[in-house]
């Protein structure tokens, strides 16, 4: 096995199980696996980055529904736009009982861009957003334990993917600063895209399936050809992925000190490690550090 | 630049530019193209292996039907079976006319297998198959010269894709064992995949868009990020692929000795890169050797 590594884990079983795990895949004997079928997939909010108080994205697309309404005050009228206004937190909180709305919302905002300018948005964003309680950029607050452990799975010739239930596009804008991930290592829920006149065009509209729980695994098939051999999640929306891999790690949320203690969409998952005993890494006990801001 | 290569290209001008572009972008200076964008992309059928005188997946479908068909007579009765029983080549060959039969045809014989039983099939197709008129299995058929091209792309860093119009699933079966790349760098057209009882499972039909034409530079987006740095093609549906990289290789069938002189289906193509100034790869003058039985 290439490094040690995982140098900002405390020692204990989370590491120990990460560590014997790689060790055994890559080391000739009985559960020694070909570098071809190495792959690795991760969610990304929660998981490799912090996705409280909200979703980085959802704060990006609020900032630009406010900007669409400052330039078109009629929009008020209907939702998305009415709640944003409004500062309706209920409606904007219970997005899985506004799915048309929302999307029609992003549809609104991106439809129509190429997908350079919707990056160069998204980069203006990262450029200027802090995160509303840690006050840093958002490129800063990714987990060093889990960036460290994307390369020690690269040193021994995995390949790693990120598997967002988010914007693919959002987070390919930053994943080389962020993660030292390329953006063909980007899995996620996606507009689609179309060839019009030549130029590539964001489409209105959300691919299906979502990236996001079912959708977990099959669009980690399309893209990879394989099932992962290692997956880690933080959320109900990662059991099937976690169930599809053979070593599932799971990032629990309990370190109210130094990032959020919450469970709420994780019970079914935490139940569901208990249960198959899954590798549970907690912030608390098992991050030496959490933030290093070195992105 | 890594590695000067090529060397079962003859000296030429297609060679030349080849190996003039790959030392442009990689070395420091105006054309200096940084590693995370050097993404290239390879149509597979008549750019990477022989396409003729028909599709390697076409044969792999026609035994499958015809395996059907002996096991249950009564689909002779319709399509595209009834065609394949009465070898009504002219039906076969005018696959565009029917295309809702083909579909139906292609999910009657694989939708519900687990994407391992479809491999595990295809598998077995490429041991037992030989080219019909090169007597050779379809594992030899692919281009010498083009398999010389990828490893000398990703001496220089490149990450190469397959993208192929032609079946996703059934190019990534072999492709480690013909191209030496790996699952996740073959895109292409492919059934829709479903979660069943936490098991994937082929569904019925053909995702949209196929991996052609317009199709290519919108599948080569949405799994890289990228448009492609280069781009290798041989067909009127490449134009479009060809037309969104920086460089832009055809392959020109004009060998009827050791392979097969043919302009169907590339007239488009031949045009485009006439005007265009696109560089063609003739296999008669240019490939020193085309097949080499290394596979």
């Amino acid at each position: 096995m290439a490094e040690a590594g995982l140098a900002s884990w405390r020692d204990g079983d989370a590491r120990h199980a990460i560590l014997e795990f790689v060790r055994s895949v890559t080391t000739p004997g009985p559960g020694f696996v070909p570098e071809a079928e190495r792959i690795a997939t991760f969610d990304n909010d929660g998981t490799l980055w912090c996705e409280k108080p909200l979703y980085v994205q959802a704060d990006f697309v609020l900032r630009t529904w406010k900007a669409m309404v400052e330039s078109d005050p009629t929009l008020a009228e209907r939702q998305p736009y009415k709640a944003l206004v409004e500062n309706d937190m209920a409606w904007l909180a219970d997005i899985v009982s506004h799915v048309p709305d929302v999307v029609r919302g992003v549809s609104d905002a991106f439809a129509g861009l190429t997908p350079h300018a919707f990056e160069a948005q998204v980069l203006d964003f990262f450029a200027e957003a802090r995160h509303p309680t840690l006050d840093v950029p958002y490129t800063s607050v990714s987990y060093a334990p889990m960036r460290e452990l994307l390369r020690l799975l690269e040193a021994n010739a995995f390949r790693v993917f990120i598997c967002s239930a988010g914007g693919r596009d959002f987070v390919r804008a930053v994943c080389e600063q962020v993660y030292g991930l390329r953006r063909e290592q980007v899995i996620g829920s996606s507009a689609p895209v179309e060839l019009r006149d030549g130029q590539l065009v964001r489409a209105p509209g959300i691919e299906q399936p979502l990236d996001d729980g079912a959708g977990k695994p099959v669009h980690i098939w399309a893209r990879t050809g394989r099932q992962p051999l290692l997956a880690a999640g933080n959320a109900d929306g990662d059991i099937e992925m976690l169930a599809s891999a053979r070593f599932a790690l799971v990032v629990r949320h309990d370190d109210d000190l130094r990032e959020f203690a919450y469970t709420e969409g994780a019970r079914r998952l935490l139940d569901e490690a208990a249960t198959r005993g899954w590798t549970v890494a907690s912030m608390r006990d098992d991050f030496a550090t959490v933030f290093d801001g070195s992105a």
